[in-house]
């Protein structure tokens, strides 16, 4: 007898009839004779309105009662699931996240998963029911409930499906699966069949709705992870270790897999800094006691002793960062500070750019065909990133995604 | 070093600002070097608005998954208590019912404590902090979460105050404390100073707004409980054992100590019903199989092996109580079915009525003397109750009021 772990996003259960919905679907699957776990995350805006809440009682609210605050919203859409179920002729139990066993560290707002003792949950699923489990969290040995991060819950459904052993973790999400571009910038955009957990771990950093901890879970422990859509039917994305995925036609003709582009970014640059030790502590500590969240860095090899530091960060930051950059340049002799708001992110990414050459100067060369400025450039070791102008990101997204065969796959 | 427990009900913690409020009162508290624990119950309409979302999802949620959701209303209030008195400089820490050791058995819904574990409590006490508990919710041996019924965040506080040794447990509601009348309907109605547990248990089954399950557990412990408003700074009604509330000459000299109304009351007659042993089991239990609250009872002595039996319930189900009544009837042959449904429900309630004869006859005159008919009565050792035409019901108030002597005291 198999055992699946369902998993569903708020915005699957944004209120009763969706609910219903989604209780609907995993009687479907339960009916297959597999035993069935559901994940959820909670009810539509739920976690942004107590987060909300919470900064309208305390400036600063302590992380132990923000967790145990936020952690109410999964249990309440794991209560009112299970009650949907029941209601539908299937036996089912919902558990927080502490009656499912997951057990934790004490970091608060981004606990670690210590272990899963899964001991309940088999019982249960032993007795026919469904198991519905609120996602996103855990407890400590001290029972102090904590929360895993933002979009948690994903982590939580892959760490149970792996305790489990469980035969593939389904995550149900508002979008159809994973694509090769924004559908909204590049019309040809496609749902990929497939996709390696280190690509996709790049793609959820870059946009896509997956925790990245999940992934790297799902890597770890080597668990498929389904990525589908909780309305329609069509099959999703798999993704998994990769093993065949070489071995199919598309795969080796198709090296750069996805064009991924992000429009909330702003850039700040400081020029001509002193080359020397300390100065990028001297920048970056007072960012982060501002509690700004830098993404990419660049640091450019300088003449002369003296080099362009350049980082990004999200718009909403950027007046701040520009603040605190200003204050650390005044205290450098000579340092001038300048930032662009209005540019964009756009990479491609493909665990195959590792091993081939070449393909970071085709996609500069594309951008430069189309007389697009390249402000910034970083890589990893499946991804290019270049930032350039953003009224000009979309016509760089579709331009790329033709130069790399991506519009006509499958 | 003095210990109290305060208690604050949802309406004094309707929204942020309301939450801020009840934090500066507890920092006041606080701050005359008494340990302080507070239990909340959930903010404004939160917990009637997850009943009716569960209901949404099922006609009949289980009550296992209900008992969860409900659960999450009290642990929102209590974090975000807590946070509001850190961001006033006092270290706070909150609790659920689980968390604060509050064990019960497993009768979802209605759960009785079986005991405290206040172990916690009292190191995070010890520690300097002002402990924050999520009211109305405990946990079973199996770690199931339930609740202790409607209102029984009262019941928490009770508890907890008895489990600590609390000096007082201080209740903090919308109103100043339990009055002599209704002030809507007898203007002359007075806040009382004291009552005794005995007293306030009929008020309390009669409009006032304390969980009678607490008085109970007060009088059981020992335990002083305070009602006082969470707005001014009125001293409040104590509810305490009574010893020496009779020594004080207002005692003495006024025996009954307040009238109660409730005008939510319709009364259904069954005429010349067989007197014999079955009968009223016939009656009662298809209308407790319909889920039908029934309130009081009269059976009158009747006539050649017939009698009528009266009962009142509340006007939202009168209907529902009508048709189930007339069904039981048809079996009856001779048995004629009448509903009254613009009654209302009178009482005078004083300990020393148990001693003392001629309460019942006073009352009876003073309503003859307003000329208002007596539909029904029903008594308790320390209340008698009148069901009387709701449009004379606020005139038998005043009247009550005044000729038992309420109107002028203090």
């Amino acid at each position: 007898m198999g055992l699946i772990v369902q998993k569903y996003g708020g915005s699957s259960l944004a209120n009763a009839e969706a609910i219903g919905h989604v209780a609907g679907r995993i009687v479907a699957a339960a009916e297959t004779g597999t035993k069935v776990v559901v994940v959820v995350s909670a009810m539509g805006n739920t976690t942004d309105n107590l987060f909300d809440l919470a900064h309208r009682v305390a400036l600063v609210p302590a992380p132990r009662e923000l967790d145990l605050l936020l952690s109410t919203g999964e249990i309440v859409s794991s209560t009112l699931l299970a009650m949907a179920l029941r209601s539908r002729g299937r036996d089912a139990i919902a558990f927080s996240g502490a009656q499912a066993g997951i057990r934790t560290n004490q970091s608060h707002g981004m606990a670690r998963i210590a272990f899963v003792e899964p001991q309940r949950i088999v019982s249960e699923l032993d007795l026919g029911k469904i198991v519905v489990v609120a996602g996103f969290q855990g407890i400590t040995d001290e029972m102090d409930v904590t929360t895993l991060g933002r979009g948690a819950s994903d982590l939580s459904a892959v760490a149970l499906a792996a305790a489990l052993k469980a035969d593939i973790c389904e995550v149900y999400t508002d979008v159809e699966g994973v694509y090769t571009a924004d559908p909204r910038l590049v019309p040809k955009a496609r749902k990929m069949d497939r996709i390696g957990f280190e690509e996709m771990l790049e793609m959820a950093s870059y946009g896509a709705k997956m925790n990245p901890r999940s992934i790297e879970f799902g890597m770890t422990y080597n668990m498929k992870i389904l990525v589908a859509s909780s309305i329609s039917n069509v099959p999703g994305t798999l993704i998994h270790q990769g093993d065949t995925m070489d071995q199919t036609v598309g795969e080796i003709r198709n090296r750069v897999r996805s064009v991924l582009t992000d429009k909330d970014v702003a850039m700040i640059t400081l020029k001509e800094t002193k080359d020397c030790p300390g100065v990028a502590a001297a920048i970056f500590e007072p960012l982060a006691a501002a509690s700004i969240s830098i993404d990419e860095i660049v640091q450019s090899v300088g003449a002369e002793g003296v080099t362009d530091l350049s980082f990004t960060v999200k718009r909403a930051e950027a007046d701040q960062a520009l603040e605190v950059a200003t204050e650390v340049a005044r205290e450098m002799s000579g340092v001038e500070v300048s930032s662009l708001s209005d540019v964009a992110k756009i990479s491609i990414v493909g665990t195959v750019m590792q091993d081939a050459p070449g393909y970071a100067a085709q996609m500069f060369r594309v951008l430069a065909d189309q007389g697009i400025n390249i402000e910034m450039i970083t890589t990893s070791d499946i991804r290019i990133t270049c930032i350039v102008d953003d009224s000009r990101v979309e016509a760089a997204a579709k331009a790329l995604h033709t130069v790399f065969g991506l519009d006509n796959l499958n």
